[in-house]
């Protein structure tokens, strides 16, 4: 696991607004800066990837103070950032390259939505070739409405959207396994 | 719609494999059916997909008659086919260049399964630019287990996986609200 890059998608300020509607796992913040803070103790490769949305009302656009990072997920100087205005990560920036030159073909991903941009660039990780480790409690989502119009909770949205991702585009963990995983 | 593709993906006889479970939406293929005439009738674009699995096991591999695609929707003499080994439709296909050589920058998508091929060509589709309309009872997954091992009908999937789909990277709509809208 050490030799794993931590993924860091979307973890914005921007998410805080309640437009989004109810969220599930309030302590995907938590695992990720305990996640975060494992990664920088062993001076492994931390990666940081920032939604800058094309829509100028998104509280994910550039103008817009959620654009910014959430003050535990920061990068620190010589952290790579990636911008992308798609739910993939992969898809309008250097990532794919960026990891290749760097030997690096292992991820572990956190960060928001579980079931918009991090199950989108799992999937697309996953498909690339790259070895992909997503931590189930260090992500989260809001509830959604399917298509008669019925109420799905976050915390539905979020497990059965898991159970989709799980041995086909990656391997599901808690944090507290992947933090045994890198002792 | 007349102008969109009509985009197949992955209706194989290796779905019919009790390997994969308990399936929801037994109509999806008849829908296909009655999508794929209506396109040929009027002369529209139709792209078949095919999944190679890499597994020897898989039903879906090369050497399977699995690999096969089921009788109702085979290629017609003309129509572009496209293999693929991952589960999106754009990783190492020639599609998106041959869809916009074409001028295809509208998609309705069918076909096996709504949350892992299905949904991860849609994820992508949309994320490249391309106007995607998904439809709902076109397309069928297969129960699975969450984190905890706790089962997740076939339908709860396809329906929480349409709901993280619909106006994020697609419209999902009915067989016969296209075929209303192709009249």
């Amino acid at each position: 696991m050490l030799k794993s890059a931590l993924l860091l998608i979307d973890v914005q300020k921007g998410f805080d607004s309640p437009l989004w509607g109810q969220r599930n796992n309030p302590e995907a913040e938590s695992n990720i800066t305990a996640l975060l803070a494992k990664w920088r103790k062993n001076e492994a490769p931390i990666i940081h990837v920032k939604h800058c949305s094309v829509s100028p009302q998104s509280p994910l656009h550039p103008d817009q103070p959620g654009n910014a990072y959430k003050d535990e997920a920061s990068p620190l100087s010589g952290e790579p950032e990636f911008t992308k205005s798609v739910n993939s990560a992969f898809i309008g920036t250097g990532l794919e390259e960026y990891l290749n030159e760097n030997g690096l073909d292992s991820l572990v991903i956190v960060g928001l939505t579980t079931d918009h941009c991090v199950s989108t660039s799992t999937r697309m990780a996953g498909n690339l070739g790259f070895d992909v480790t997503l931590v189930s409690d260090a992500t989260a989502t809001f509830d959604r409405k399917d298509a008669s119009g019925e109420h799905i909770s976050a915390e539905d949205m979020h497990r059965v959207n898991l159970a989709s991702l799980n041995g086909e585009f990656c391997i599901v963990k808690t944090t507290d396994e992947v933090l045994k995983a890198t002792n």
